[in-house]
């Protein structure tokens, strides 16, 4: 869709098509898997502009398989993503359950997300991974962008301390999203293989031209902080003019974040965000036991500390997707320098 | 597509649809793989209103591998079907190719098409073999409907003579359709397993309701014969108003029907179609040895033989689609009640 802007709107106005309607502001979620989908959930119900970045350094399951069998970028977390951009209709929604479709039975096929073989053919056919996600978008009516955050698969290893209870304090070294995504012990530092991957254009491009860029929730080292190892898309976070927010989890992953607090998490973002800035830090009113820490430590980031009801009023530990959408707009029609854009 | 007819215009004349654009006569191709694609090529040219009903009895390959994993109908035809068919664009095109591209490697992936698990994924998801099929033919932006020739996975088993060297009028049997169309020796009989699968109520309504019916080219036990095999759908072939056309193979086929003349492909028609009479058989003018023999041979079906050419230029043994859809429009024209068509 080509989007023209007035330019007395500036930068962060409503953005409008040819024809006059106005499509919302131009966000672009960064994430994986269900933290990103709950992004995208929420996120699609406030702009027709939108655009999710996704890892691509899953080693396991469906995917793990595919990069194995078959040197793709693992598809998993992107069909995920597009599956929760599905249009709102029996079309789209029908197909959206196909792609998240898996086989079960006793042989080859077993386990095998329909949507991750469909992506790896478009790639193997088309040569080209954003043209070939454009095709699924498009096949399922996608209300927005799926686009992958490196041209290459990545790998994430993590340093984690206390895997030998008989030497607690030693560091080892875990391979593997996967892996590191249920490690016991502690992850005290972590890295993308390759450490300087190639960023995908498109994706550049777009956190550069957004009016806001939402990062998290989801798997904080697996899902939300890789997207900062990637030097070229995190100059562009420094560098767009974009606000951005920061969304906290609603509890501590067992695993991957065991034990850590909201601001731990925080404090951990800051060791590897650079000089990337936060605008908004996000977190549900009930999931934050110290809002004092808290508000400290996203100041640190940069960060006003806004507390609002996102979490699933089921209990669950997941957000909901209307009360995440509710929050975001009133952080963007509170702060978006020309608001309300709708 | 709702399509309005005349009362005048008789069971024979020009469909319409509702705008008043002629849609072109009612035709249902039977058939399977390679010979069902040439059909389906040369005579998307000629009517809006086309439907194939495919056989469901492969068990080599990625279909073969398919049903006995997972206890699905074999796909394979039916996606080749499919993707000839496709829409004549480039969204059509390339989702033809995707649908038709097999992986390669060296893991469990290797050789499926891609198309076959979709279909399949579908057929598990929707639980309705008809609606899935209009789902990836909507997909593709299909000129026509791609309709399984039954509910169930069939089996084809042949009785064949001279298998053995040392006992070369010995009949043994073969099983299985990968099977039977490379066997050497000669098939004396065959049949379907089960031996009164159900038919699929959409086909049988589409031969019932059709101007034309188009039998071959292609496989003449394992994918022209089959459908006569199935007892509802030979009833309604029979009792359809429809006008029959059979559509000889331009050279006999190493194993299934090695040495066979045009007039042989004829009488083992015969001794399965029971009451169906064939309006008219088509050959290609010059592949056909001896034209009186094939005339009697077709008269014996109460078919008018007609030679036209129909081979590709090439000088590959296949149908070319353009030459192909010509020698069916003249026979429409020449034979339909009402014509031309269009």
């Amino acid at each position: 869709m080509t989007v023209h802007r007035g330019g007395a709107a500036g930068r962060r106005g409503a953005s409008r098509s040819g024809s006059g309607r106005a499509v919302g502001p131009r966000i672009v979620s960064l994430g994986g898997g269900r933290g990103l989908s709950a992004s995208l959930s929420a996120l699609r119900r406030l702009t027709g502009e939108l655009t999710a970045v996704v890892t691509v350094a899953d080693d396991g399951g469906s995917s793990g398989r595919l990069r194995d069998e078959l040197g793709v970028l693992p598809p998993g977390d992107l069909r995920k993503a597009l599956a929760a951009l599905c249009g709102d209709d029996d079309w789209g929604r029908t197909w959206s359950d196909v792609i998240q479709h898996r086989f079960q039975s006793n042989g080859d096929l077993h386990g095998h997300a329909v949507g991750n073989l469909l992506i790896v053919a478009l790639w193997e056919k088309l040569g080209d991974p954003v043209r070939a996600l454009e095709y699924v978008g498009r096949l399922l009516g996608a209300q927005g962008r799926v686009l992958p955050m490196s041209a290459v698969p990545l790998h994430i290893e993590a340093d984690v301390r206390g895997l030998d209870p008989a030497d607690p304090e030693r560091v080892e070294r875990v391979f593997g999203q996967a892996e590191v995504a249920v490690t016991p012990g502690t992850i005290v530092d972590f890295r993308l293989l390759p450490q300087d991957p190639p960023a995908v254009p498109e994706a550049l491009d777009a956190v550069r031209a957004a009016d806001w860029v939402v990062l998290g929730p989801g798997s904080w080292f697996t899902s939300v902080l890789p997207h900062l190892m990637v030097p070229q898309l995190r100059t562009a976070l420094v560098e767009t003019p974009a606000r951005t927010i920061l969304t906290l989890n609603l509890v501590a992953q067992p695993g991957e974040t065991e034990g850590f607090s909201p601001q731990r998490h925080l404090e951990v973002f800051r060791e590897y965000c650079g000089e990337l800035e936060i605008d908004f830090v996000l977190a549900d009113e009930d999931a934050v036991p110290d809002v004092d820490e808290l508000r400290h430590a996203a100041k640190r980031l940069g960060a006003e500390l806004v507390l609002d009801r996102v979490a699933a009023p089921d209990g669950t530990p997941r957000h909901d997707p209307e009360l995440l959408a509710a929050a975001y707009d009133r952080i963007f029609r509170t702060h978006g320098r020309i608001a309300p854009w709708r």
